[in-house]
């Protein structure tokens, strides 16, 4: 039981559709390290990467974590848990070495063995869990072949895709949660920002209380994130597939493109927000205009059954209304939630897409106009797909008079009303 | 060319370190795509987890790159680099099979075939090099085993390790960069720090300057990175494998650890410093004087030829002494440099580590005591071994007079009085 003498949550929602999807699979069993595969199979996110999930068919979950992470593993929904210790003051050991005779002993308690084993394979894309991961490499499918000579080992890869595509309520709460967290921090970031500070001060301002203005030890888990500052013409270079925050001086007339990627107990969020310094230009304007009608347009267009090709036609469209389809270099949206990135994350919201939009799917939509050398603008939201429309995880704007209603009471209130955001 | 104009620096001691170490591992080549093996190869910390790195024996380094980051890439030693693009408007595509025809273009281009290729395979310990990670998982070394059948596909993990083990002096002058920063930061922080805040906003003040700290866009390569608060009980556990920043608040009589993983350009640093808020009691005193002695003792044993086990058993006697040694949990320190984390770091200072010290090789001296439900200290400096002994690339303490002295001019001075720092 979790130190807070809490009971842990446990998702039934997605126990249940794991099993349902090993049947389908016709999986005997599945075993994962990644982090967010694990976080995907018990809930409980791996700190450092060393812990490895094992999912049998009409059986247990069984977790093997180094015994410093035993506290956090408690939170999740696995159904039993053993301990290792890599390194003792006695010995050193790779914690490959540490893990096999825990993986040895669950797998040769099951009787009759497992015929056919998912295990991780091909390319994935994993979010930070901690500064640093371990990676099992091939060592671990090496070490269960060697093990279980008898049994076929299969790819797991799109079956992992598949099943996180999809999110249990208690996922989008916990989802819902790092949103809340973020809008909070977007507020107390947006009313400090000035022309004149670099760039990293201003990402700063907006990173802070992502990881304090957690108000108490989370029942989800941990939280933090990342915050990257755009501003300018650099923020005409924010179409890449990744943030950059530089070392540029912010200028009164500047688009300021606010990017954040931030989690709770695992499950991140994908949001953007872009602010002027002052009454934004004709030319920000129009730019802000197109992005909106792009957003609205996209919005309008999610329900379950739709295809996230046309969410992705439907905001294209808007945008060419406005004379500038030549400037949202990127698609209008992917997955997010076991990870910020889209590389592999169902659905994506592009021309070529053949995902249908399934009630429960969490993605962001995310028009924006890029114009090189001049500046940037982009509004990226979080959604969760509901039954007979969407939900805005992230239902706030970035102007002046929402900004200074929320802050009314605090001293704030007469920065916020200095400038205009877009 | 950088877009600054400067011309890359070529770290030509690595270059031929790799090409000896080619050679004697009979390697026609190696293929690496895990950040830190690419870093080791070529001098640029990809940021996305995408890029391909191909060195061949008395041969070329091929880089292969998403485009949007070619411009980093440039900043490194690779002979060659040619980008793809995973996604365009058009186009939906994986980064492996993006990666892919660049692959075989290179592979096909080298007459005559590789015949012995090293390609990693086992566990490793990746830094987060971004706030997501693309991993090829066992992809790539499937395609080059389908592209070159006849080759003999090895292992590269134990010839990794090894190479990054001994930092060349350009890679030591970026951790010792890195190690500057993060003084920096312990320097602004430290003065701050005070009873009544919660952890989070403690390790918060810690944080801030190791990104604006930079001063200018560093020919280095982007600088940043964690920090973590564990005060009073709390850092007592700070044993484990990872930090953890809790929601705990400080109170006067608190040890305060704070510890930091930085890094510019992929170079990463292993740094603690433990803090009283008010003049240490007597309990506090002895703790400090037991781990000021053990460093000492580390330190006075570090030069060529040493063994890394003496360092360890040289700060555990000096430990005993005070009658705490059961309170050193984890051995004496492990290297540092490609990666923050130990598991796979040589030299590793540990009673069973068959490692010797050699000029060049980084790593981090932490010794501490851990004393369940009360509290924690630990003092971790970053060390380079030289041709004589060591340099401490961390030569700051956390002791009101110096605090005072760097911040003479500061109004911060009043507030470093009125705490003694351990």
């Amino acid at each position: 039981m979790p130190p807070n003498g809490e009971k842990p949550l446990i998702d039934e929602e997605r126990k249940s559709w794991i099993q349902q999807a090993l049947a389908e699979a016709k999986f005997d069993a599945v075993i994962c390290a990644l982090p967010s595969d694990v976080l995907l199979l018990t809930g409980y996110w791996p700190v450092t990467g060393a812990s490895v999930a094992i999912c049998f068919r009409q059986g247990p979950t069984v977790l093997l974590v180094p015994d410093d992470e035993k506290e956090i593993a408690e939170n999740g929904f696995a159904d039993s848990i053993a301990t290792f210790t890599a390194d003792t003051l006695e010995e050193m050991q790779s914690i490959t070495h540490a893990v096999k005779p825990l993986l040895t002993g669950v797998l040769r308690r099951r009787h009759p063995s497992p015929g056919v084993i998912g295990v991780e394979s091909g390319g994935s894309s994993q979010a930070a869990s901690y500064l640093a991961m371990h990676l099992f490499g091939n060592g671990l499918t090496e070490f269960i072949r060697e093990e279980l000579p008898h049994a076929t080992l299969v790819h797991s890869d799109a079956w992992i895709r598949n099943l996180k595509s999809v999110k249990t309520p208690l996922e989008i709460q916990k989802i819902r949660t790092a949103c809340g967290i973020a809008r909070n921090s977007f507020e107390v970031g947006a009313v400090r920002l000035r022309a004149g500070m670099g760039e990293p001060a201003a990402a700063e301002l907006f990173r802070a209380e992502l990881k304090s203005a957690e108000p108490s030890p989370h029942r989800f888990g941990r939280s933090d994130g990342f915050v990257f500052c755009m501003s300018g013409p650099n923020a005409a270079k924010a179409s890449a597939a990744y943030a950059r925050t530089r070392h540029r001086i912010l200028e009164q007339d500047d688009t300021v493109m606010i990017h954040c990627n931030s989690y709770v107990g695992g499950f991140w969020t994908d949001i953007t927000r872009t602010y002027t310094l002052q009454p934004p230009n004709e030319r920000q304007q129009e730019m802000r205009a197109a992005v909106l009608a792009a957003r609205s347009a996209a919005l309008e267009s999610i329900k379950p059954g739709a295809r996230a090709a046309e969410v992705d036609t439907a905001s294209r469209h808007a945008i060419a209304n406005f004379g500038l389809a030549n400037y949202l270099k990127h698609g209008t949206g992917h997955g997010v939630g076991f990870s910020p990135m889209s590389a592999y994350s169902i659905p994506r919201l592009h021309k070529q897409s053949p995902d249908v939009l399934r009630e429960g799917m969490v993605f962001n939509v995310e028009p924006a106009v890029y114009i090189e050398g001049y500046g940037g603008m982009r509004h990226c939201d979080m959604v969760a797909v509901t039954a007979t429309g969407y939900e805005l995880l992230t239902d706030f704007q970035s102007d002046a008079s929402s900004l200074t209603l929320r802050h009314a009471s605090s001293r704030q209130t007469q920065l916020a009303e200095t400038g205009t955001k877009v």
